[in-house]
Formats: structure tokens, sequence, C-alpha cells
């Protein structure tokens, strides 16, 4: 017998990073692939104390099913870590705790596409939201960056353009700060022009954060949520790269009409995230940790990114460029024109390293020549041995197409 | 600004259960509504032994990001503990951790049923799978339940009818033993039944089996994964009921094209379930705490089940019928046609006892004098007074009618 299967996910198309994911623990390979956080920065001993405490104070409450919408402490400390880090004031019913910020994307994108309906994207984006964004059958328009992020001129164009042909997009993407995959920051300007079309054609924005925190360099530029209470913003959050990715906590910030949608599909979706996960993140939050582990991570970061800026000084060719971010998990390599970074990525692995290639990130499957490179999960010394490797693969892969 | 909303929530109701859940902790009010284990069987000494192994042992792995189809191990542990209780025959390939099993059915729904596909479901059925299936747009034929089970002769003449419309079912879906809500299970002939009408007209099996180790009485009947090696089933496990609910572990079983599929979806919808969750489940697995865990909570529930039922004797009208489970957490009672339990429960929470609404599991809205009622949640002495004012409640409602 053979299922017959939806029509549902014929867009999607398996990550490569969750592919990738095997030779992140092998020996000896050096993984410049997943966007994982770097276990030395794990709180370790504090979420083994917290866990301990949870169990005894809380123990069959957190065993237990909880609300759909989030452990009610913990959006309340939710509430207050966006206030003090991000200058967002909301409030709890505007909080809806999510099983990863991944949930939050799926969820966006199922609440507001209908299946052919137009958002827009950054051009690169995140995979993980291309991936959500296909299984409800979005129509991404993507829209190039440069060093200031999102060129805000030409998302105008193209919004003008499908408001003509009566396809208003549903949404606006953007993960304006350490952007994933270009680790670039959205300037002040390109955010205030955003908001600006948001208002004007009437289309909602989405901002994505999950990096804000890690910031090496530079000063921190206020959020789409911060700089207009009027603006609609929906804010997604994640515990994943400050406290550690492996309890799957995650929120989304909207407005309450929005959040009750998030909660009627969720209870369609998983009930509810983990109760014990969210009793943890509440009382990482409550207890500051968060406050002690932030500066050990930008420490260790900031390092293993000047690492990679180095070592793609020393052995990149010429005609290589790449973005330096002021914070984040990646950087955004491009090398020669004539090099496809999905048929080198197998040439790659061969040798140990891994990175994603560029079309992952790419709705208009545009990003053949480049690379996302993630700094935080290696050492330094394999930071410095692994782009050294991929330097001399693009060298010897454009050596013979020069002398063609 | 106003957000434009997809349809695809449409059919979607808010789930009572959930808006009971607040009830169920509140002090001197009795909970016969969700489907909560007894915080007393959760294995609290142990989970807190494997908490702090994990971390100590498996830290830096646990809270990292894992696997779309889960911890190798614990499939590995999931497969030799379906064949061990069930005798289901499976192997790591055939299996995916899910976030819940609730997850398994919102995955199902998605990857078989475009909108408008026809699926068959038992009438009452359990209310997540309503909703699941709501979220996708499925267009649910319900059939009746008498106390062998699912009536499979009107599926049969169901999928016939459907089958000449050119609507072949996307799948049936089964909670064959302890079923939700009715605590009914299916005979062995009708499960035979069941298996020659999925060969015979080409529809896959789904079976739910989230109670199948809280047997209280009466003997074990083969799962329909079990039943026969050649019949197309996919099988959806949970550890809410045996271990705990709060950590949001649920598996899916089935022929490995489905459970790619599974996959590609689950990298879509929350990338991986939390492997610290995960972790522990192997752990409760591998250490074999779920065989400690399993006699004590059937001890524990047995006595439940055996209280309300006698509550239930004697507290409930004449003209009042319920099932008599072997296992399970939930009993079906139907009272006087002439009420419409979902009105009687503002009533019924007024005097603080709370059930589930008959229509809140049904499909055809066919239930409304049907109430679900819970017996694991509540201590003995409130399943009396708790079954008593109901009984009183039932009692008043009809006496005016009967002297209309």
């Amino acid at each position: 017998m053979q299922f017959r299967f939806s029509d549902s996910l014929k867009n999607l198309r398996p990550s490569e990073i969750r592919e990738l994911l095997k030779y992140a623990s092998a020996k000896d390979f050096i993984s410049f692939g997943g966007g994982m956080p770097n276990p030395l920065t794990f709180p370790m001993d504090d979420i083994r104390e917290i866990m301990d405490d949870v169990l005894s104070q809380y123990g069959s409450l957190a065993l237990q099913y909880g609300n759909t919408g989030g452990l009610n402490d913990l959006r309340t400390e939710i509430k207050n870590l966006v206030l003090e880090t991000e200058k967002i004031k909301t409030s709890e019913q505007n909080i809806i705790v999510t099983s990863g910020s991944q949930q939050g994307l799926y969820e966006l994108a199922k609440v507001l596409v209908n299946p052919g309906d137009a958002v827009i994207t950054e051009e690169p984006t995140y995979v993980g939201a291309i991936s959500a964004f296909d299984a409800n059958k979005a129509d991404m328009h993507s829209i190039s960056i440069d060093n200031e992020g999102m060129r805000t001129d030409v998302a105008e164009t193209e919004i003008k353009k499908l408001i003509s042909e009566g396809r208003r997009p549903k949404f606006i993407y953007t993960i304006p700060t350490f952007q994933n995959p270009t680790g670039i920051t959205m300037s002040l300007e390109r955010r205030k022009h955003l908001i600006e079309i948001s208002k004007q054609f009437d289309v909602p924005l989405v901002e994505d954060n999950p990096y804000g925190e890690l910031r090496y360099s530079g000063g921190r530029i206020p959020m789409l949520s911060a700089l207009d209470k009027d603006a609609s913003v929906v804010y997604l959050g994640t515990f994943s790269k400050v406290m550690c990715p492996g309890l799957r906590m995650g929120y989304t910030i909207g407005p309450e009409e929005f959040v009750g949608k998030f909660n009627l599909l969720k209870q369609a979706l998983d009930l509810s995230s983990s109760t014990f996960s969210q009793y943890v993140a509440w009382q990482y939050l409550k207890r500051g940790i968060i406050k002690k582990q932030i500066p050990k991570s930008i420490d260790l970061y900031r390092k293993k990114r000047d690492a990679m800026l180095k070592a793609l000084d020393e052995y990149f060719p010429e005609n290589s460029s790449w973005s330096k971010p002021d914070g984040g998990m990646f950087l955004w390599a491009t090398v020669d024109s004539r090099i496809n970074t999905t048929d080198m990525l197998k040439d790659a692995i061969q040798e140990g390293v891994a990175y994603v290639s560029g079309n992952a990130f790419s709705p208009a499957r545009s990003q053949a020549n480049s690379m996302r490179l993630n700094f935080t999960f290696s050492e330094e010394n394999q930071i410095y041995r692994g782009i050294e490797k991929l330097g001399n693969l693009v060298q010897k892969k454009v050596g013979p197409l020069q002398s063609n």
C-alpha cells in the first residue's frame, strides 16, 4: 500500500544544516556548519542547581501539562528581559512561549499565509524561516542586503509592485541585528525606513532577534519593536543562543489578537512547550544567570570572530570578500563567481571541514558562490586550520578555471 | 493596522480542556477535566537522579541542538519497549521522536491531508486529534462506537461510499485500547476487520496508543501494528502517561518513507524535540524506571476507577449510563437526552467540579448529553464528592424538565 502524501511539503528541501549536524560531533572534524553555541558557554552548574530546585519545589507542576500560552512567571521574566535589554515595552498577554523560535516562524506563516500569498524576506535569509514559509506555501520575495542590511528602497519598490498586482504581502521578515546568515546589522536609517514602509503600505513587520545580546563591537541599535510604539511588529526571541538550545525555548511577542491565533494553533501543534524547560528558563532569568553567562559568551565569541577574520585575511584568495560582523555567530564569505559552494561542500567534507552553502539561505537561489561560516562552535586553532583548508580548496578550484 | 489572517484556523475551536486546566490546580476544586496523570506517579527521585547524571555525563550534548529524527539511543530503547510491551517489531529508522504525541497528530494530518480530504475517525474521538485535523482542513467522517469499539461495519460502508464519490479517505484514525474519551477497548474481531478494510480499500491505519500500559483488568489485545506485518499502520506513542507529560516526549512509528516526510516537516516545525528531554527519556527506559512506575500507576488508578464506578452507581440518576473501562484514564457518561453537558458545565464549575463536555470530542457534534470523566487526577474522596455533585446537578436539571 502506498501513502498518498499531501501537496504541503512539495516545496520543502531537506536542510543542509540538519545533515551537517552529524559532522559537528565527529572527532577531528571542523564544523563551521550549524549555528551551534559553544558548549563551554552553557552554565552547567547553575542549570544543575536550577533543575534540582525546580524538581524539589515545583516537581508536580513542572512535570505536568501546562498552559498553551506558557508559564505566567516565565512570561513576566521575558517581559522584564526585553524591557531591560531592548527597551521593548510589552505585557504578559502579548507573549507566547514557543518550542524554540523555529516554532514561532512556523506559526507565523501558518496563521498569516494562504497558499501563494506573498511575503517579503531578506536575500539571503535564515534557512529555518525559508522552510517554515515553504511548508505553508508562502511566495517569498527576497530583498538583497548590503552593508547596512536590507535594501529598503528595493523592498519599497517590490511591495508597491505586489500591491499594484493585488498581492499585498502578508508580512516583512527581517533579522535586523547580526543577521543570519550574513552577520550584517541593519542601520538605524534603514530600520526607520522599514517602519515607514510598513505603515504606508499596511504590511506588518516581523523581526527575529536570536543574537541581539551577543555584541562584540559597536553600539546597540534599537529594534523595530522599540522604535515606534504604533508600528505593527511581531518579535521572535529565543533562549537557544543565550541559555542553551537543548531545552527548546523561544517566545513570540505581538498584538493580543495575533498571540490569540498563535495560542489556538499551538493547541493543535504540541499542546504546550515543555513545562519543565519553562520552569528552568524562568529560574535562569529570575536568578540573573543570564547576566553572568552573556559576558562570558561575548568574551569567548569575540576572540573566535577575530580569529576567523584574521584567518580569512591570511588564507582566502584575493577576489574573495566577507562580512565583518559586530556580533552573532556567523560571517558570510563570497568567493570567485565561478565557484559553486554547494558542489564544493563535498570536497570540503572530504577535507574534514564543513560550512553551509549560500543557496541554502537563498529564496532566489542566487547565492551560489557564497557560504555561511559559523565561528562560535570551533576552537581557535580549528578556525585557522579550517579556513586554511577552505582557502586552499577555493584556490585549487579556481586554478583550473583560470587556465581554461 | 490589521493583521490579515489566513483561512487555516477557521475550523479550529479553542480547546475546552485547555481552558479547564486553570481549575485543575485550584484549591478545593475537583477536576475530572484534563487527561492529567496523577503527580504521585511521577518517579521524582529517579528523574532527579537521571537529570543529574545526564548533565554530568552528557551535558554538552544534552543541552545542544540534536537530530531532527531524535536521539539514536532513545530510538533504540523505544524499539525495545514496543517489542516487549506490544510485540511490535520495528527498527530505529522507522521511529521519529516528537514533541508529545500531539505533534505526531499534527504532522500526520499535514503530510497526508490536502484541504477537504476525507479522513475516518471514531465518534467520539480525541479532542487533540480533532484540532490537529481541523488545522489541516481534513474532512472528518466519524464512525460511532459501541462496547467493542469502532463500528467497523459502519466504517466499511462509509469508506465504500467515499470511494464511490472519488474521495478515498487518507487514513483511518483509531485509539483501539482504552479509547479517549470513552475508555472502550476495541475487540480483536473488530481490529482484524479494520485491517481487512484497510487492505481491501487501500486506506492506511493510524493507531494512537497513549494508555496501553495502564490496564487494570482484562487481558491485553494485540495492537494493529502487531497483528499483521503487511498492514500499513502508523503508530503513535507517548511518554506523557507513563513517565510524565511535562517533558513533552512522544514518538511516531511508521514506514520509512512516511517517517522521512515527518522528519522534513519537523525541520520546519521545531527543528527537533528537546535534546535534554530525550536524554532523560532514554535513561528512564534504559534504567528500567518505567517497569517500577507502571505497576504503581496501575495500583493507584485501578482504585480510582473503581471509586468512580461505585460513585456513579450511587449518585447518577437511573436513566444515565457509562462505560466500564479496563484501563486508561477516562470513562464516558451519558445522561438524560434533554441535558446539554456544554451548558451544564458552567453550573458544574460553580459547584467546584469540572468534566469535559461530550461535544468537545465529537466531529459530528452529536454527543450533547455525554461527558468525559477523568478518574486519575483526583483523590478518592474528591471522586465521590465530585460525582455526587454532578449527579445532583443532572437530577436538578431533569426535575423541571420532567414536570413540563
